[in-house]
C-alpha cells in the first residue's frame, strides 16, 4: 500500500474508501558512530508500514529532510523551518484537495523545532478544512519506556535507538559504540554540538540490543494503533 | 555509497576524497494507467545509483516530492515553487559547510517551474562558494532520442518513460496502457490537464519495451557519465 | 533598571559593564474564569523584574503577545509564528550591534509553536555572532515541582499558574475557580479548544493559595539565578 | 478597562456591546540626554488610556517595538517593516474574528516605515472585513501648535515631545538638554543618524514646560475625541 | 543617455565617470475624467529627462506600476509593498554591483505605503554600501506652491497636476474635468474611494493651464538640480 | 489602445467590449556590441502593439525588468524571482477585479527562471478565476525559423535577434557586431556568463538584415494572432 507504487487509478479507487494515510518524516542527522545517518527516517518509515499492513493504511513517500540543530556535524544536512513547514503544508493541502479526510504524520525525528513546523502547517490546515490530522514522533511513546531496564536519562543515540535500529536494520549498525558525556549549559542555546558531544552520542548506547529493539517497536506500534483507532474511529 | 546509510564519521572521511555528491530529485504524479505515481523519483534513483557505482559518487536520500501542474489527478501531490526551492538551497547550503564541492542535482521530473526552482537555488549557491553543481533533468538527454524509432511527439508516460520504468521496476508497470489524444490550447495556461488528457498519458506508450528502456537508460547513463568526467574533471 | 525608562546615554554606559539583558515575552490567552488573559505576561515580567533585582540586569519592554493554539476563545490574541520570531530576531540583532552580549529571554507562555519561533531566532543570531542566549519558560522551572503537594496533571490555569497569579497580582484573581475536565485525542490536532474545555481550565486551580504561588515563584527565581550564574559565568 | 487584566468572560461579556478597542504602539528610540527611550510608548498609551475613560475603550497591551531609523544609536531596538506589519495584521485579525468593529491603532511614533506597516495591515483587513478602522500618530494632531508659542521646526524630543513627557511622567525626564542642529541633505537616504545629530536631539527642547504639556495632551485627546465620535458614530 | 538605448560596453564606458542614475517611478491610477492612469510616471519620466540633460544623468527605464489604494477605480493596476520594495531593491543592488555610486529615485506617485516601499529598499542598501541615494516624489517640491494662487487644498488630479499633464503631454489631457467634493472620515481607513470621490478627482481641476504646468515644471526641475548638486557634489 | 494613455472611464467603457489584454515584458540585458540592453523590452512592445492594432487589444505599460543570469555584465540589471513573480500577480489580479478576462503576457526574454516566475503567477490566478491567460515569448515562435535560412544553433543576440532589432529600431543598431565562441560546460550552473562570453553574443549576428527582421516579425504576429483568435474564440 505504497502510495509511490500506486497508478492514479488505484489511488483513486482506494481514496473512496477513506483511508488512512501516512506521511513519514525523518531527518539526516549524526547518530554517533554505530547508527546511520538516516536512522530516524529509518525508524519513522519500518513504524508507518507496519501500520499500515495493521490498518490497511496508504503510506506516502517519506520526507528525508529534517530541521536538526546537529548540523556541525559533518553528514548532517538540515533544512530550515520554512522548508519544512512549506513542503508539509503543499502535502496536506494536496490530500485534502483529493479527499483524504485521515492522517497520520509520524517524525522520527522529535526536536522542538522540527516538531513546531510540522504543528504549525497542521494547525493551518485542521482550521480551514475537514479533516483529521494526528502528528507525533514515535519518540513520544518509545520514551514513555525509560526509567526502568532503559536509563532515565536515555537519548538521542542511546540504548532505546539503537536497540530499535538493531531490530530494523541490523546489517547497518556498527560496534562501535563511543560514547562521551557532554554538558551543555541549562537552556542556553548553541551552535556548536559537535564540541559539545564530540562522539555524537547523548547517552550511553552501550546494552542495546536487538531484543530489547523488537520490544520498544512493538511497544510503539501496539500503543500507536490503539490511539489511531481511538481518534479516527477505525475498528 | 548511499549517504543515509552512513555514519558521520564514514562522511567526514569521504568528503576528504573530494567525491561528486549526487541529489535525486523525482514527483509524486500521474503517469496513466500504467505507471506508478513516483516513476519519476524511481527513474531519477536508479540513475543515480548507477553513476555512484561507476563514479564512486554519494547518492543522497532522493526528494520524492516536486512541482508539477497535473495535481487536479487524483493521486499527484505537488509541492509550491517556494518548498522546492528552499528544501534544494538549505541541502546545497548544507553541503557546501561540510565541504563537498561538486554536485549533480537529477531530477526525473522537467516540467519549467520545477526546474526552475531547482536552479533558481542553484544560481544563488553557485554565486556564493566555491563549488559546481550540475542540473539536469534525465529527460533532457533521454528525449533526445526521439525522431528515429521513437515518436517525435513523445512525451509523458510515453514510449520512453513506459519503456525506461520496464527495465527499472518491471513488476510495478501496469498492461493498461490506454491513451487519449488531448488538445491544449498553445500556450495556453490552464489547470485542468484532467480534462484535456482524461487517461494521463500524453502520448501513446504502446510499443514500449524493456529491451527499448534498457537502451534508453543505457544512453541517458553513458552520455551523462561523459558530461560529468568533462564538467568535473573527473578520470 | 528598565531599559524603556533610561536615555540613550544611560544605555550606552550600562552597557559598558556587560551586564545581562532580559526580554520577558507574554501572550494574551484565556485562562478561565478567574485569571486574567495577560497572565503569562504578568508572570515572565515578575520573574524579569526579580531577576534584575538580584544581578543588575537590564529589562526590555515585554512582548506581550505570543502564539496560542487556544485562540477560538474571547479575549485570545494570537501571532502568527512569523510575526513572533521575526520580532525576536530584529530585537536581539539590535541589541548585538550595541555589543550587549549576555541575553535572557524569558516566556509565562510555553507552548510549542510559540517556544520555536523564540528559538529560531536565537538559534540563528547565536550562529553569527559572539553572543550567549538562554531561553527558556519559567514553567520549564515550575512545573519540576508537579507531583508531591501540586497534582502531577496540574497545567493551564491550573493550581500552579493560579497561586503564582495570587502571589503576583492578588487583585486581579477572580474567585470563579470552574473546572470542566476536557478530553483531546492523544496526538490529534484541534483548533476547538473551547469545545473540549469549555471553561478554559486545562487543570483544577481549586487550593490555590497565595502563600503556595510565593514558594513557587521563589524556587523558580532561586533556580533561575542559579543556572543564569552558571551559563553567563556571572559571581 | 485593559484587556490584559480581564478574563476572557469579561471581554467576551463587553465585546457584546460593540465597544471601541484600541491599540497603543510604540518604539524603542533616542530621545536625547533628556527623555527615556520608551518616550514614544508611554505618550501612545497615555492619550489611549484618557481615552478608554471618557469613551468607554478598551484598551490592548501595547505594542512597544517599532521601526525607527535611528538605530544607529546606542540604546535604540528596530524591527523591521514585516515584524511590524505582521504582528498588526495578526492583532486584529484576532480582534475581528472575536466580533471587534471598531478599532483605534494610536501610535507615538510617526516616522513614514513605520507608519506604512501598520497602515498595510490596516488596509488589507478593512478591505476584506466588516470593520471600521482609524489609523494616526498622536503627533499627527500634536503638531498642529507648531507655528505660534512652538516654533514651526519642533521635532523629535523637541518642545512638544519634552513638555509633553513632563506632563506624563515628569519623574523620567532628566535636565540635560543639550541640542545641536545638525544638517541632513535633503531626501537623501542615510543611516548614521546619530552623526548628523550627535546629542539625539532634532529640535532645540530648551523652554518645555510641564504647564505646555498638559495644555498639548489636552488639545490631542480632545480634537481626537472629537473625530473618533464622527469615525464611529459614538455619541 | 536612456540606459535601454545603449549597449553594455557604453554603459561600462559611462560609469566609469561616476554619473548621477535616475530611476523614475510612476504608477497606474485613475486621475479623474480628464488625465489618464499613467500621469504619475509620465510627470516623473519627464523630470528625469530634464534633469538627465542638464546634468549628464543616466535614466533607466521606468517602473511604471506603483501602490495605490485606488485600485477599486477601473483603470487603476496596483501592486503590493513587497513587490515595490523588491523590485527596487534588486534595481539597486544591481546598480551597485556594477559600481554606480549615485542614484536618484523620483516618484511621479506620493503616497505614503508606496513610498515607504521604496525608501525601505533605500535604507537596507544605503546600509551595506558605499552609495548615495536621494529619493523622493516630485510632488514634494510641487506641493510647496500651494497656497498662493494655488489653493491650499490641492490634491490628486488637481490644478497642479492637470496644469503639469497639460505642460508635458496636452494631447492627453481631455476637457472634462468634472469635480465632486468627497468626504473621508479623519484618519480612517478606507477601501472605497470610488465611493468617497466618484469622480476621482480630490480638488477642483478647473482653472489649470499649460502656462501655469509650465512654471511647476521648471520649479520642480530648478530646485531638484539644486539639491542634487548639493547633496551630490555634483558642479 | 495605451492603458496608460486613456482615463479610468475610457478603460471601464473598453473593458465592458471584453476586450483582450496584453502585458509586455522585457529584460534589461547585455545583447552584444551591437544592441541596446532594452532590446528584449523593444520587441515585445513592438509584437504587442502589432497585435493590438490588428484585434483592439488594450496594452498595458510594459514591465521592463526581468530575471537575467547574464548580469555580471555591466548594463544588465536583473530583478529576483520574487519581484518578478509578484509584481506579474499583482498585476493579473487587479485586472480580473476589473472583470478583464482576456489576457496576453508577451516576454521578449525567454530564459528558464524568467518565463517560470510569469508561469507561477499565471497558473496561480487561473486556478482561482475565471480568465483565460496566455503566456509564451516571441522566441518560442522566431525560434522555429532556425534551420533553413538561420543557423540552427542561432541564439542570444545573433541573426534572428539582431535582424529584428534592425527592422523595429534601426538606428539603435550599432555596427559593431563581434562575436566570440564561448563553451559553458553542459548543464553546469555558471555565474560568469561574462567570462564564458566575452563580447555578449552567444551566436554571430553576421549576415543580419533589416529584411530577414521584417519577415521574422510577420511570421512572429501572423502565427501569434492564429494562435490567439484560436485560444480565446476571437474573430
Amino acid at each position: 500500500m505504497e502510495w509511490n507504487f500506486m497508478t492514479f487509478r488505484e489511488i483513486e479507487e482506494s481514496i473512496k474508501n477513506d483511508p488512512l494515510v501516512i506521511i513519514p518524516v525523518g531527518s539526516v542527522e549524526e547518530h554517533g558512530n554505530h547508527l546511520p545517518v538516516g536512522s530516524d527516517s529509518f525508524q519513522a518509515i519500518y513504524v508507518a508500514e507496519k501500520i499500515s499492513e495493521r490498518l490497511n493504511a496508504l503510506v506516502l513517500p517519506p520526507i528525508y529532510y529534517g530541521y536538526t540543530e546537529l548540523d556541525d556535524f559533518k553528514g548532517t544536512i538540515s533544512i530550515g523551518f520554512d522548508a519544512l513547514y512549506m513542503i508539509m503544508k503543499d502535502i496536506l493541502n494536496s490530500l485534502i484537495r483529493q479527499g483524504v479526510k485521515k492522517i497520520l504524520i509520524i517524525s522520527g525525528h522529535a526536536s522542538g523545532i522540527h516538531m513546531a513546523a510540522l504543528k504549525r502547517a497542521s494547525n493551518e490546515v485542521v482550521r480551514d478544512n475537514m479533516v483529521k490530522i494526528m502528528l507525533l514522533s514515535d519518540y513520544d511513546i518509545a520514551y514513555e519506556l525509560r526509567g526502568n531496564l532503559i536509563p532515565q536519562d536515555d537519548s538521542h543515540a542511546g540504548i532505546i535507538e539503537t536497540s530499535r535500529m538493531m531490530a530494523i536494520m541490523p546489517e547497518k549498525v556498527k560496534g562501535d559504540m563511543r560514547f562521551r558525556k557532554g554538558e551543555k549549559g541549562n537552556f542556553l542555546v548553541v551552535s556548536n554540538y559537535s564540541t559539545v558531544y564530540p562522539e555524537g552520542t547523548f547517552s550511553d548506547p552501550r546494552g542495546s540490543s536487538r531484543e530489547l529493539g523488537e520490544k520498544i517497536n512493538n511497544y510503539v506500534i501496539e500503543k500507536l494503533i490503539q490511539i489511531i483507532r481511538d481518534n479516527f474511529c477505525i475498528s
